[in-house]
């Protein structure tokens, strides 16, 4: 398969500057937008929601936003950048409301607003900025795009609450974690991809495409977040060993490591991720047996599949810098591993 | 003022009998659609969702976005029924993160879903329901009801981050408060109301003359809580003498009575209201300040006037049942004081 064998070769040289470049003028129009909505004459709504704005992160999905309405040929008017700036208000928001249901104290190596303006707060500035990303949408004015977005709005918080009740669990299957990952992380990025057609006024087959790649790429990027927690070495700053473990998060290579495990394995990962024993002394089995049983690779091996899947859903675009850049993405995820 | 007298004179016989007979049929596909799309294959939320669903409210609401809609003279389609449930589920959420951000334990005399599920499921559960309700009106397909309700939204949680950030200050004065009630309280009344005229194809005027009516409705009702609170006589269950004291919850016949009030008075309404010296000593000094500056019938006063609008913004319809249903709401809400 060209496709994956080229996502395997160009890991050296895998960068996100093309999509960068290519966004750069849009994305500057993107963060005014972002920071002009998320004003108020509530004084901590811009507090919190800055805090989270200007807290380092790649700003990935509205990129793809933009490189998407870019790809199909999107060029007059402004649709592309509130869209963009939509969905980063509904990556924000989700965010907010995560570290509220997660207890999480850190986010990107800051304090997160709940530890900083409390869980009320939390909750309360992502219910605003969630409506401020409605309100983005109303105002581009396709309601096919609505259709979208609102759909993954409803898709996420599922997927949240499906991870909710069935958090903590060791009888977590591959399907069920990668049904949750679906939801809470792909529903998203498949999204932000699938409304650059749509804007451009082009037909279903190109709006499914950009949907398989955006949801793909969202998949892959997961799994080289997963593997990244336990060890892998991060091209990108912002993750530490051991996060999900001490969170009791039950990533694809904890689920592998547990099906081919024995008994005795078995039993500690219920302990370390069912009743929390999970001290410095377990990360460092728990990285053994993950080693042992070879699942960080497996779990890798799964991210290029799906990275080869998105690579190809952008193959299929007409030669431009745009589907470069799309195609770079998906090389830059999958190559954050080394 | 003619309009004032009748909400006056008319109070003894106020009922919501002639909207919930008006909007039965109606309200009965927007009950089916609640609940078909409150669910869900994560057993938690339907759970959850109809808990809130079957909790005994009124749904006044969806009832008005129902009668409004008949009124301006909407007949064929679903439109009104889904904008209706999508009003409903916007409240719903909206319950669900107020009673996480108010730590409540009982809302209608049941329990909370927080208390029985945790704040974490009633906070996604609550982003699920408002994905849904956004779903339900990109269904409908009107892009300027979109707008309101998405307005709607963004106002809402705007006015509980202000309430959060403002809460429990003595200093909120009369029109801090009134601002306050105007977002979280009155925006989704005018939203549900204003979608009527919108999907029935009216003009400006039309909806304009709706929005004045919900919000002044929405205000009105609330006032009346207020007065309820304190031991006004509720002519309808669920709210218990006090409640709003013990959480700390600064209404107006507080607001106006520490304003009133003497350097003592002030200092014992900060004690109680700041600092949460709230036991039943100090509830029974709170009604009798309350009594003595007459603070109640002072708030009856307002939210008699406010009902006086919605009155009259409603009587500018062309009679038919659902106006008659849309002003004896007005008089039924100002009547359950007495």
């Amino acid at each position: 398969m060209v496709a994956a064998n080229r996502v395997e070769q160009t890991q050296a040289r895998a960068t996100i500057d093309t999509i960068v470049t290519l966004t750069q003028r849009d994305m500057g129009r993107v963060n005014d937008l972002i920071l002009s909505m998320a004003g108020s004459r509530v004084e901590l709504i811009p507090e919190i929601a800055n805090h989270l704005i200007s807290s380092g992160g790649k700003r990935l999905r509205p990129m793809l936003t933009i490189a998407s309405a870019l790809a199909h040929g999107y060029e007059e008017g402004d649709a592309h950048v509130k869209l963009a700036a939509s969905v980063e208000f509904m990556h924000t928001a989700t965010l907010l409301h995560d570290d509220v249901v997660d207890e999480s104290d850190l986010r990107r190596g800051r304090r997160t607003a709940r530890t900083i303006w409390g869980n009320q707060a939390s909750v309360l500035v992502g219910d605003y900025l969630l409506g401020q990303a409605f309100k983005m949408m109303v105002d581009v004015g396709s309601m096919a795009a609505l259709a979208i977005l609102s759909d993954a709005s409803a898709v996420i918080a599922e997927g949240e609450v499906w991870q909710l009740a069935a958090a903590k669990r060791m009888t977590t299957s591959e399907a069920d974690y990668l049904s949750v990952v679906d939801a809470k992380t792909a529903a998203l990025f498949a999204a932000a991809a699938e409304v650059g057609p749509v804007i451009a006024g082009k037909s279903m087959r190109e709006r499914e495409a950009m949907r398989r790649y955006g949801r793909s790429l969202g998949i892959s990027f997961q799994l080289i977040d997963d593997v990244l927690d336990y060890g892998g070495v991060a091209t990108d700053l912002g993750k530490n060993t051991g996060d999900d473990f001490r969170e009791g998060k039950i990533t694809l290579p904890v689920i592998l490591a547990y099906e081919a495990g024995s008994d005795e394995e078995k039993a500690f990962w219920r302990s370390a991720m069912e009743e929390g024993r999970n001290d410095d002394l377990a990360l460092a089995k728990a990285v053994d047996l993950i080693d042992r049983h070879g699942t960080l690779k497996a779990t890798i091996d799964r991210a290029r599949a799906y990275g080869a899947e998105a690579y190809e859903a952008a193959a299929s675009l007409p030669p431009s810098l745009a589907r470069e850049a799309l195609l770079d993405v998906v090389e830059f995820c999958v190559a954050r591993i080394r």
